[in-house]
């Protein structure tokens, strides 16, 4: 007989897909500073937000006392077509590490939209179809949060429109596809469609746009379309919330394999998934039950977290949306074009910023070329293909285990796998090719772009 | 409340994935013809095929007397990696189309690789390591079966050649990314690294290739490099054999369900997925106690079940394989470069022909717009984009649940969702964008190539 690893996989039955969403914020200790409305400058209420996001989204958003939100009946029915996602031990990928660290994943890459945004996509398209909303808008970077929602909307009888980041646009048409095969309009971004989008087309004809942008357009059109609402995959607290289905599943997963983590890993554009997978973990260190550490993966080039400054600052470009206190790079800042579109933001949501100027997360910065050895490492073992955002992950828990092997030691270590890349292979092209390289912002860029926001 | 259908998954534990394949010719009243060795003209031994293929897999091949084969430990261990498949009740399909039909699908696009391809590329890959192989080589349509099978190469730790379509190859170029990633060589068929490639390339310089050219080609390099063999994706017995754990799921699932199929559908290209959800279902029917229907659909411009004729041919464009006694349109067959390329197969392997011989099964045909027209529907539904190939399947099952509503009676229908269509997404475009065509081939071309081969 061949000696091989063995395959180690974890499934929920539908019965323990959880019945709340965990609203970290209820348990902090020190919560996050108040958003602040711009006109103002007033702490932000959540009738505020009414005219742009459904109801009860804006109420979840600024919920800062219900550690436990109950999920609809008719969102956890929708959440049945994919979920429980499976919990894997890489134990190929150990292998191929020689390691003694055991690691895990979370595969959210199994929604029939290959990642985790349909968990607050479902949501969101619900709440707002039984507030009345018949139409709503969405930026989307390198496209999963669009997907998401376009097959979200479809699900509860919505039109959407998607403004979409023009160098995604390009470089990843599938996605676009699987927007309109599921049903919506999708426009690159910036447009001539929106004042936000003329004004920065007319100032750099040859932008190829970056999600701030995006929002400002999105935004814009929701505020001008009646019975339309605005809705946004990443960064605002009710995201973060409607994420952490993830953490609670993967936290009965643990048990089932006996082990919990010492380390939680996610990639970090603006924080969802990080959120999803860390804060159900968090709430046990927080009751001072666990010391499991917590590591936000971001791209070099677009570092906000390592070497952005925590401050009062727009979720988009244009200036739309409420003051947000968080960990930035500057709303005016412009990521160099990688591939993992899905990490090119300049913000980060108001409470991972809080537990991160706490020192109760961390943070690290990895560069494009080491994402993609370990996405193809990840491939070559496990089989799956990683979205070039997910590798960001999967290149921090590489590190990890390797640590462990120098230090001789057993280490849990749990990643989230936000999603698969089967429509991003012309990066992988790219890389195996040997024509990708590293993109690094330098201070003086941080430092411009910080004085001009 | 808002009133909606209830999502319907039906999971089953690690434990029951079969711990044996289903070898229906053992119970089949009337054993297919045997296959003829083209230079001796006696019927074919499993020793014939050794230099071509590993020893098991050639047994397996020959094998009409064993009905239960053992899967290998190994095997069963990577199946685990996405086994055992959903099958789900597609319930907002029939919502969609208000029918009193039950409508089920196995799900065996979840795979990594994206498609059924799998469960066979698996064993492949085991038994020519087990048995002292260092190279494999493939043809490949669609690109389906060859990213199936550098997975399992890699997995096994084998070296890969894939012969890969020209038209795929160009059209799918995702695909080929994909094999790359897995670490697989791909080359556009037909090459000029064959002598079967470069005699029709000099005859037919712009040929867009087809799998029977391509499998000519690898097996010309398998048989001129020592420790190689070929392997193949469709068609023969032994692959039928493996894609048997598709059914044989689904039987254990459908139980689970407290419901039987009345018809069971595979889209039909070589007869691999078709065979793997049919014949754990067709044994019922041959021991008298069931009389459920199983169709087979073909696109209408590759119709070789429908309109082929029934007799002994090559399975390859050369001439390099045994004589197998099947429906054909003749090996010389160049079928249209519809999108589907997964089913652009001039013959149908030899068990599913006798089987259609004695009308034990049926098949019917399906024009490009139709297939489109339901994979679209399937998308805005059940979430999942198809392959172009399983939309075969569905608009077949959809013709079938449709005349369920005529006729006003409840009936059970079980297809195979043989693989997602992501990275197919360019004929989604085209079909959205109202340039695809329907391509229809003439009773004068089926003469003329049935003459020609």
């Amino acid at each position: 007989m061949m000696i091989m690893e063995k395959t180690k996989k974890f499934i929920l039955p539908e019965t323990e897909i959880p019945t709340q969403w965990y609203n970290v914020t209820a348990e902090m200790k020190n919560k996050p500073q108040p958003m602040i409305n711009p006109q103002t400058k007033e702490p932000l209420k959540a009738e505020d937000l009414y005219p742009l996001f459904a109801e009860e989204l804006s109420r979840q958003e600024m919920n800062q006392t219900d550690a436990w939100i109950d999920i609809p009946e008719e969102v956890r029915e929708k959440y049945k077509i994919y979920r429980p996602s499976p919990l894997v031990r890489a134990t190929a990928l150990e292998r191929a590490l020689d390691t003694p660290a055991h690691i895990y994943f979370k595969n959210e890459s199994v929604s029939p939209v290959g990642s985790h945004k349909l968990n607050s996509a479902l949501p969101q398209a619900y709440y707002n179809k039984i507030e009345g909303t018949t139409n709503i808008t969405t930026e989307t970077g390198a496209g999963q949060w669009g997907t998401a929602l376009s097959f979200a909307a479809k699900t509860f009888g919505l039109e959407l429109a998607v403004y979409m980041v023009k160098i995604s646009y390009e470089q990843k048409p599938y996605r676009r596809s699987l927007m309109q095969t599921w049903g919506a309009q999708v426009i690159p971004s910036p447009s001539m469609s929106t004042k936000a989008g003329r004004k920065i087309l007319t100032e750099h004809p040859n932008y190829q746009g970056s999600l701030g942008t995006a929002i400002s357009e999105a935004i814009e059109l929701a505020m001008q379309t009646p019975k339309c609402k605005y809705t946004l995959g990443s960064v605002l607290n009710h995201v973060a919330l409607h994420q952490t289905i993830i953490g609670l599943e993967a936290e009965k997963q643990m048990a089932m394999a006996d082990e919990y983590p010492d380390v939680v890993i996610g990639c970090f554009g603006g924080g969802s998934n990080f959120s999803g997978i860390s804060f159900p973990f968090l709430r046990h260190n927080i009751a001072g039950k666990t010391t499991t550490r917590f590591i936000a993966a971001e791209p070099a080039s677009c570092p906000k977290l390592t070497r952005g400054e925590f401050r009062y600052d727009f979720g988009d470009e244009t200036g739309y949306t409420p003051l947000i206190p968080m960990y930035t790079l500057g709303h005016k800042f412009a990521p160099a074009n990688i591939h993992a579109g899905g990490l090119r933001y300049h913000g980060a949501g108001s409470i991972v910023s809080q537990l991160l100027k706490e020192k109760l997360i961390e943070a690290v910065s990895v560069k494009q070329l080491e994402t993609f050895e370990a996405g193809v490492l990840f491939a070559r073992t496990e089989g799956i293909v990683p979205a070039p955002e997910s590798t960001h992950a999967i290149a921090v828990a590489v590190r990890e285990a390797l640590k462990a092997k120098e230090e001789g030691k057993k280490k849990v270590i749990l990643f989230n796998l936000s999603g698969h890349g089967l429509v991003d292979m012309a990066a992988y092209d790219q890389y195996l090719a040997g024509d990708l390289t590293n993109h690094e912002v330098s201070d003086e860029e941080i430092a411009r772009f910080l004085a001009e926001s």
